[in-house]
C-alpha cells in the first residue's frame, strides 16, 4: 500500500461516517476485512507503531465497537500502546458553529506541520446527527490537512453516552501517541456536556470566539470561559479587525475578573484569521509558552496525573451508578420515589437510603 | 417558657459552638435535658409548628447528630415536617473574608423584618474551626438581629463531610420553613466547594463582593460568578463610591459575556452599603422581582424539582461510592490500581472495571 491509497481510504471514512460504530457499508466492509486477515494484536500495534495511519483509522474503530469480542482486542491493543503514549501536547479546541473551526484547525495544523509536527485531529460530538452543524462530518472540511502525510484526521465516534465518547477519545489519543503523533487537537462544538470531558484529556484549552455584541455567546455553555487557557478572537480581517479588537479587550477584562489558575498560568487573548493566516504563528507561540511554564512548575505532569486518577474514579463511580439505574429491581421503585419526593412525601436522603438498601439487598440474592 | 429565655439559650448556643455535632458542655447538656425530658417526636413536630425557637434549635443538632438513635427520631421528624414545607424564599449568600456578610445579612435581615418576615439565617462552612474566620461563629456577630423574636440564626454544621453538612443544611431549611421562617438566608464563604451545595438548596444566589483592582477575587473559587442572580458590591461609602460605580460597570460587562440562563432571568449588579443601610432595600427588590419572573414562567417551581431530584440522584451515588471506597477488600487495590495507572501501566477504565469486579464479588460474598 502506498501513502497515497492510506490517504484515500482515510478520507474515505471521514467523508462517509458520522457515527463509526454504526453499520456503514465502507466501514463494516473494512472491518470485514479486518477480521478476515485474522490480524494479531501484535500486527496491529507493529502497524501502529510503524505509523499505518490506515492500521491507526481501523484500531479506534475497533475501539469504539461495542462487540465483546473487539473490546477484548482493544483492550489488549491499549495496553501494548500505553508505555508509547504520553508524549505528546493535547490541545482542546472548541467554540460555536460559525466560529471557523475548521478552518482554524486546518490552518494551524497546516502551521504546525511545516514546523515539522505530526498533527492528529479527533473530535467529541456526542449530539451529533448526520445532518449539518455535525463536526468532522463534512468530507470537504480540512481538504488540504486531510491530504497530508503528517496529519490524520478522525471523525466523532458520536454514537453512545458521553462517557462511552470521552473513553474512545481519550484511548484514540494513546493510540495517535504511540503513532508518533506529537499535537493532538481534540475539537468539541462547544454547546454540550462534551467540554468537561475533554479537560479530563487535554493539556491546554483554547476558545475560538467571534467579535460582535455579544450574541454569538449565547449557544456557548456557562463555565467553559473559565476553562480557557486561550480564547482567540478569530475572523478578524477586513472590516472586522476593529471589532475584533474591542472584543478582545472585553475579554481580558473579563478574565481578568475571573481567578488566578491554580497552575500560575494566565488565559490570554489574541486576535486571527485563519483565513489569512494571521495570529496562527502566535497561537502556537502561546501552547510553547503554557507547555513550557507548566512543565517548569511540575503543573504539566502534575495535571496529567490528576486526569488519570479522575478518569479512574470517575469510571467506578459511573460504573456503580450504571449498575444501580440499570438494576430491572431498583428501576420501577425508582420511578415511584421520585414522584413521592417531588409531592414533599418523603426526603430525598431518606429515598436514596431505601433504594441503596434494596438493591443492596438484590445484589446479594444474585 | 417566655421569648426573652428562648433568645438566650439560642445565643449561647451560636456563641458557644462551631461543631455542634461534637461534645460541647452547654450543648450536652441541653441534650440530655432533651433526652431527659424524654420528647416525642410529637412533641418536638408540635415545638417547631409552633415556633417554638428553642426546640427549632434542638431539633437541628438533632438533625446533625450521628448517633443512630437521633437519626432514628430526626427521619421520623423531618417525614412529619415536610408537608410543612415549601413556603419560603430561599437565598444563598457568599463572598470572601472581608466583604462584610455579617454585616450585610444584619442589615438586610433586620429590613426584611420590618417589612413583615420572619427570617432564618443558616450557614454551611466545612472547613470551619475554631478559629477565627469561622462564619457565624463569633458571638458579636449579627448581635441586633440576632435578638429579634422575627430571626433565627444557626451557626454551621461544620464536623464531617460536605455531604454531611449539606444534608443537614437542606434538612433544617425544612424545619425552619415548617417553623414559619418565610425568607431562608444560607450563608456560605466563597472559597470552597460549599458554593455547588448551596446551589442545590437555594432559589436565589447572591454574591458579594467588593470594589478594588481585581486582587479580593483571588480568593473566589472559579466558577461561583456564573452562579450568581445577583453581585452586589458592598462597601460602597464614603470614598469608595466612585469605585465601587466603576466595579458594577465591570462586572455588568462581565456577566453579560456570560450566555443567558435557563429561567430567562438576567443577573444583576448592584452597589450598596450595609453600614450606611443603602441599596439593601433595593437588594430585596430584585430578589422580588426574580421570584414573581420565575414563578410567572414555571422556572421557580421547576428549578426546586430538579434540585430534589438531583439531591435523590446523587445521595445515590455518594452511597454507592461510600461502599466501594470504604470496602476492606477493595481499599489497598485501589492504591495498587492508582500507582499501575500513574506509571501508564494500565489504562484507567481498565482499572475501574477490574475493581468492580473485585468489589460485587465482595458483596455477594458478604
Amino acid at each position: 500500500m502506498t501513502k497515497k491509497k492510506h490517504k484515500n481510504s482515510a478520507l474515505k471514512v471521514q467523508g462517509g461516517i458520522d457515527q463509526p460504530s454504526q453499520v456503514n457499508p465502507s466501514l463494516s466492509g473494512g472491518l470485514h476485512k479486518f477480521k478476515k486477515a485474522n490480524l494479531s494484536v501484535d500486527e496491529i500495534y507493529d502497524g501502529i507503531i510503524s505509523n499505518d495511519r490506515t492500521m491507526l483509522g481501523r484500531a479506534i474503530t475497533l475501539i469504539e465497537s461495542s462487540r465483546s469480542e473487539d473490546k477484548e482486542i482493544a483492550r489488549r491493543l491499549i495496553n501494548r500502546c500505553l508505555p508509547h503514549s504520553g508524549n505528546s501536547v493535547r490541545l482542546g479546541i472548541t467554540g460555536v458553529p460559525g466560529a471557523g473551526k475548521s478552518t482554524f484547525i486546518e490552518s494551524f495544523g497546516l502551521n504546525l506541520i511545516d514546523k515539522g509536527h505530526k498533527v492528529a485531529v479527533l473530535a467529541i460530538d456526542p449530539s451529533s446527527t448526520r445532518t449539518k452543524g455535525s463536526i468532522l462530518g463534512d468530507k470537504t472540511r480540512m481538504e488540504e490537512l486531510s491530504t497530508s502525510p503528517a496529519a490524520f484526521i478522525r471523525p466523532s465516534a458520536s454514537a453512545g453516552t458521553l462517557g462511552g465518547v470521552a473513553r474512545a477519545t481519550r484511548e484514540a489519543v494513546v493510540l495517535c501517541e504511540a503513532a508518533g503523533f506529537d499535537i493532538i487537537i481534540i475539537e468539541t462544538v462547544g454547546v454540550g456536556q462534551s467540554e468537561t470531558a475533554v479537560s479530563q484529556i487535554v493539556d491546554f484549552f483554547l476558545l475560538l470566539m467571534l467579535a460582535g455584541g455579544g450574541d454569538e455567546l449565547q449557544g456557548i455553555k456557562r463555565g467553559i470561559m473559565e476553562m480557557a487557557d486561550l480564547v482567540v478572537i478569530n475572523k478578524a480581517d477586513g472590516d472586522n479587525v476593529k471589532k475584533a479588537e474591542l472584543a478582545k479587550r472585553q475579554y481580558e477584562n473579563a478574565l481578568h475578573l475571573f481567578p488566578a489558575l491554580p497552575n500560575g498560568w494566565t488565559p490570554k487573548v489574541i486576535t486571527a484569521s485563519a483565513l489569512y493566516n494571521t495570529g496562527i504563528d502566535e497561537v502556537w507561540q502561546i501552547v510553547e509558552e503554557f507547555v513550557q511554564h507548566t512543565k517548569e512548575n511540575n503543573h504539566f505532569e502534575k495535571h496529567r496525573n490528576e486526569q488519570s486518577l479522575a478518569i479512574l474514579k470517575e469510571s467506578i463511580e459511573q460504573g456503580l451508578a450504571s449498575g444501580f439505574f440499570n438494576s430491572q429491581v431498583v428501576k420501577p421503585l425508582i420511578k415511584k420515589y421520585e414522584q413521592e419526593v417531588l409531592q414533599a412525601k418523603i426526603n430525598p436522603y431518606e429515598a436514596a437510603r431505601l433504594l441503596l438498601e434494596k438493591y443492596l439487598e438484590e445484589i446479594k440474592k444474585s
